[in-house]
């Protein structure tokens, strides 16, 4: 007498763009196949990688370069999920669009397209019965998204304040802790490839705004807009600033936070802030990022780690891929 | 034409244990019904609270004083969900076995009973198809078993370390910030309730051995027995040592741990560290609790709140409630 042997079919994963995370998931996927197939309680099978151009160098293996394509609705159409690290609008959004209208769970990296389409993807996603997750959007390594949706979900959430852009904060850290001014701060950050060739998003706030944004959405179910977020960047703070704090034996850091009153009205802001020595905020130093939570019953709690990075954020993409071929099985 | 209402069944809650944790989820899922009615997606009525005496003074509403009873096998046989907050090994530990054999999902802030026996109850949830989750049996409010489970799900740990006790890191803290001397700082932490009448289990560092067990459970699959942790508690520290971090511009603190090596084995330990000022959990002053995971693709992530009190971990427990209830209704 043997037992039937019964292998399951293993879940096709589709990925839309192979950037950095996109390769640190390919890497991970491919070579480790067996702590996901432990994780997951099934073969998870890369089967689709679409990009832009299939001639880039990308650092994943010879099997996996097989599967890159320029057809993203191949992708898509052969997936049981689908993986969205392409960033951007377009075609990002439609893509997945069209993937939760089909009832195809959809995990992303997209802050941009989670700030400004959440609602209606999560509700496209409702419609169909399948589920869009997006931890790696919001801080990478730092389980925030996780925390207010699980841990919390049985508290109720006060205030959000972190620091969640790591480019302006290794900037902010160099001109306090080194006495470096500014602009050669920022000339030593883009050197170092933490500012992007145009710095835009992170020194004007709008990255951290996006986080923000996306966190308040989980937390309290508010739709905020970008011009909803009171937002004000780096990009003004002058020697003298950074003078004035350190005499007052304060630390500047770009502040990103998020409030809720009594009467439910939630209010979201980026601004440089002086925080005294002692704060948590002012302990963080170079790239980190840290998120500190206010809840009526859990009191504080305090997450920090990397907020930023290929192998970081994969972290965060292959967790949650987990968990939804996880639910799928269920 | 008008659509048909229907509103779902509640979900019967039954209470095992009314004391600071018991209390504070009565009065969580009394006073605000609707928060969990939305969170869970029905109704969560709590049917029965079992209590070893009905007549202790408790902090709970009158209409939930009539849910005590001694009979806790009648608080088994009316719910759909158990919580188990009694605490100690019997009768816990077999009312949660009865519970899971049958079917019933378990939400558990047991340390004790999930450090000795929870691959046992695990077996037992998974042969009859349910769960056992116990988010408030290690660190409270701090969301470290949501971090291993989920966050890492994709990733692989192989390092945890943290300041796991805060009764014993309460008295630590006194004596090197404020020069106490190490027995009026153990009597003041008794005065404030930080130590129980019998404070073996902290002081001796078994509190935290038990904690480190079922971290190491979550992270790697291993069953790890008390004997198996290298256990060190506070009582054998003297002025001296205190004198002689202090001297090095070091910090003593109470360091639980548990590491995974390349070929899979795991060790585990709970003693007295001189940690350099820098380090995360120097900086963990008072009662606070910290814990720092090290994984391969996530780097480092730090996890700081309140790892005891009522409603902190109350917020663990509703937590995980609402989650059962979320899967039972998927």
């Amino acid at each position: 007498m043997s037992a039937a042997v019964t292998t399951p079919t293993p879940v096709r994963v589709g990925l839309l763009g192979c950037g950095t995370v996109g390769s640190a998931v390919v890497r991970a996927l491919t070579s480790r196949p067996e702590l996901y197939r432990d994780r997951a309680g099934v073969d998870l099978r890369l089967t689709g990688i679409a990009v832009r151009s299939r001639g880039t160098a990308r650092d994943i293996p010879a099997h996996a370069q097989a599967l890159l394509t320029t057809d993203a609705d191949a992708v898509l159409d052969g997936c049981d999920v689908l993986v969205e690290l392409m960033g951007g609008q377009e075609p990002a959004l439609g893509l997945m669009a069209r993937a939760l209208d089909r009832g195809i769970p959809v995990v992303t990296g997209n802050k941009q397209v989670i700030a400004r389409h959440g609602t209606d993807l999560h509700d496209r996603a409702a419609a169909s019965g399948t589920t869009l997750t997006y931890e790696a959007a919001v801080l990478a390594a730092i389980p925030v998204l996780h925390t207010i949706r699980d841990m919390l979900a049985g508290d109720r959430l006060t205030a959000i304040r972190g620091i969640m852009n790591g480019s302006t904060n290794y900037v902010l850290d160099l001109v306090q802790s080194k006495g470096v001014a500014v602009e050669d701060a920022m000339a030593q950050a883009s050197d170092l490839g933490y500012l992007e060739a145009d710095p835009t998003e992170d020194v004007e706030g709008l990255d951290a705004a996006a986080k923000v944004i996306c966190l308040a959405r989980a937390a309290w179910g508010v739709d905020l807009a970008m011009g909803d977020v009171d937002t004000t960047g780096i990009t003004g703070l002058r020697d003298a600033d950074f003078a004035a704090a350190r005499d007052a034996g304060e630390v500047l850091r770009l502040v990103a936070s998020a409030v809720r009153t009594e009467d439910g009205t939630v209010t979201a802001s980026v601004r440089p802030e002086r925080l005294a020595a002692g704060d948590v905020l002012a302990g963080v130093g170079g790239a980190g990022n840290a998120v500190v939570l206010d809840a009526d019953l859990a009191g504080r709690i305090t997450l920090a780690g990397a907020g930023a990075g290929g192998d970081a954020t994969a972290t965060a993409v292959l967790g949650d891929l987990v968990g939804v071929v996880r639910a799928l099985r269920r």
